[in-house]
């Protein structure tokens, strides 16, 4: 087997595209075509796919489920974020209650959820009540992290380690849990089953963090978006929550002064850089990315597949996009 | 036992109230806390309860579980439509997007939906697929009922059986859930479990024409709430739809008026009232009764058991509130 994103990316797609929903109301089911259809990294279903072929050896098409799972779960959270936070483009497309309305993406939201539940539990056989159990502890985590990310955007008092415990629920977990559905599902011992979580966990801190970072260093021509957008919103991002630690007179200055955008972004970075912001942000990735590899010896796998994972985590944060 | 409606919605208010909630992101669960302690009749996870002591002949609280679930999806559809139908007051208090805002009721929503899934799974031992099966099918039924029921507000050609195929959804198929549930858990045959499945549907039925009537026909004193609101909104309930088929000219004419409330509401019923459609839309009710407790007969039940559901049918399609 082709131990490569590519490879599982693609049998995502493939399953993504063969979903079949029910007829009566299509219209509600013409939202979560449309949000499936506009791509993303599908690194999520990409590792529930990987740990299993990795851990069972055994053709990973036999998860696809569960990794679709994962994938419609993260899109549903996508799809109700956008509504709240009053998102307009994802993916370089109209969001969903840009494109319908309000009352669409909420329901088409709730019914991606139930859609997700439902594709779990196929072909689970007696791991059902396991991958339940991770499914839905990990949903509500997902849910307490845009609770509290949305608590932080009226707040200018957020500690750092606040903010990374935030994005270990908004996002981490999920990593996580996509992993560890591929360890059940593969009947790995439960400390097999914890060390990927945790690698999942940590791929997915690395990734936020990189995140931060290339929204504000990242090289406009290749990252596919404007540079800049975190700090126009005053977003509470690990760059500015640091800076404002450092400098609780002069950024809030800045960000409420009259400038153009570009002014403004130039003021915060160069406000950045003096305390080595940037850097610090890419060390901190770094850092996740080599605990992710750490958990990576705990586990007995083949050379191909210890490969892929490390690559991975590399990738987390040092990819240009 | 006591085999009575107080009894049993006696042991949801208390396993309700007794529900822990995680303690991370506090805020995301208070629209939950007050959303479940707003009353209501607890007729669905009564139900639940009540399959349960019928069938097995064993303490209700041992599928509390399974009932609390059902209550808590329906809890969670009550707070998603209230901000897609934009309703200020239910149960007579602010709903949740009012008294907070509509980002919290989305969230807090989305997490009592997985909430009820948790809740679900606990005690399901064996049947936990078959338990996952019958609710997933039927959250998917009642968001496909609410979208029928919003894109029927923009037609005016909505025909009866169309509405009655949506509140068959959007309604019914719930409380035939909850009492296949409680059939499941007792380790029905599959013809006890239908039974009682067609039973709670044609309930949910007796029940929504009843309300359609009630809402406009209902006694002020004892309703509860505002005689005419479904006129006054152009509601398309099961009068205004047979209405339009009599009287396609005259009822949007008078809908059109821009006359005093009392006024529009009083022409409306004289409308009706012309056509008996009172009376055909309660005895269409009383017939859906009749056929619930049709499936009684199939079961084999205790004669208490037997006259609870028994009076639990009639008093569908002839409360007063």
């Amino acid at each position: 087997m082709d131990f490569t994103l590519n490879t599982f990316s693609g049998l995502v797609e493939n399953a993504l595209k063969a979903i079949s929903y029910p007829e009566v109301a299509p219209k509600l089911f013409d939202p979560i075509r449309y949000t499936l259809s506009s791509g993303g990294k599908r690194i999520r279903p990409a590792l529930t796919l990987a740990v299993y072929a990795a851990l069972a050896k055994k053709d990973p098409s036999e998860v696809i489920n569960q990794a679709l799972a994962v994938e419609l779960f993260h899109n549903f959270t996508l799809l109700h974020d956008d509504v709240m936070d009053r998102a307009d483009i994802r993916r370089g497309r109209p969001t969903v209650h840009r494109k319908w309305n309000d009352n669409v993406a909420i329901l088409s939201g709730d019914a991606m959820l139930t859609l997700a539940s439902q594709t779990l539990a196929k072909g689970a056989g007696k791991h059902l009540d396991d991958l339940y159990k991770c499914f839905n502890a990990t949903a509500m985590e997902v849910y307490e992290g845009q609770q509290l990310d949305m608590e932080f955007e009226d707040r200018n008092d957020v500690a750092v380690d606040e903010y990374l415990f935030m994005i270990g629920l908004k996002t981490s977990v999920l990593l996580g849990c996509a992993c560890r559905l591929g360890a059940i599902m593969a009947d790995a011992d439960s400390e097999t089953a914890d060390a990927l979580y945790r690698y999942g966990y940590s791929l997915g801190m690395a990734f936020q963090l990189r995140d931060d970072w290339l929204d504000t260093f990242g090289d406009p021509t290749v990252f596919g978006k404007e540079i800049g957008g975190d700090i126009l919103n005053h977003k509470k991002t690990w760059l500015l929550i640091t800076a404002l630690e450092a400098e609780p007179e002069e950024l809030p200055a800045i960000l409420a002064e009259d400038l153009e955008p570009r002014e403004t972004i130039a003021q915060v970075k160069a406000l950045y850089e003096r305390h080595k912001l940037g850097d610090r942000c890419q060390d901190l990735a770094t850092k996740y990315s080599a605990q992710a590899k750490l958990e990576l010896d705990k586990i007995d796998m083949d050379v191909e597949a210890r490969l892929f994972f490390g690559t991975l985590a590399d990738s987390a944060s040092s990819r240009k996009h």
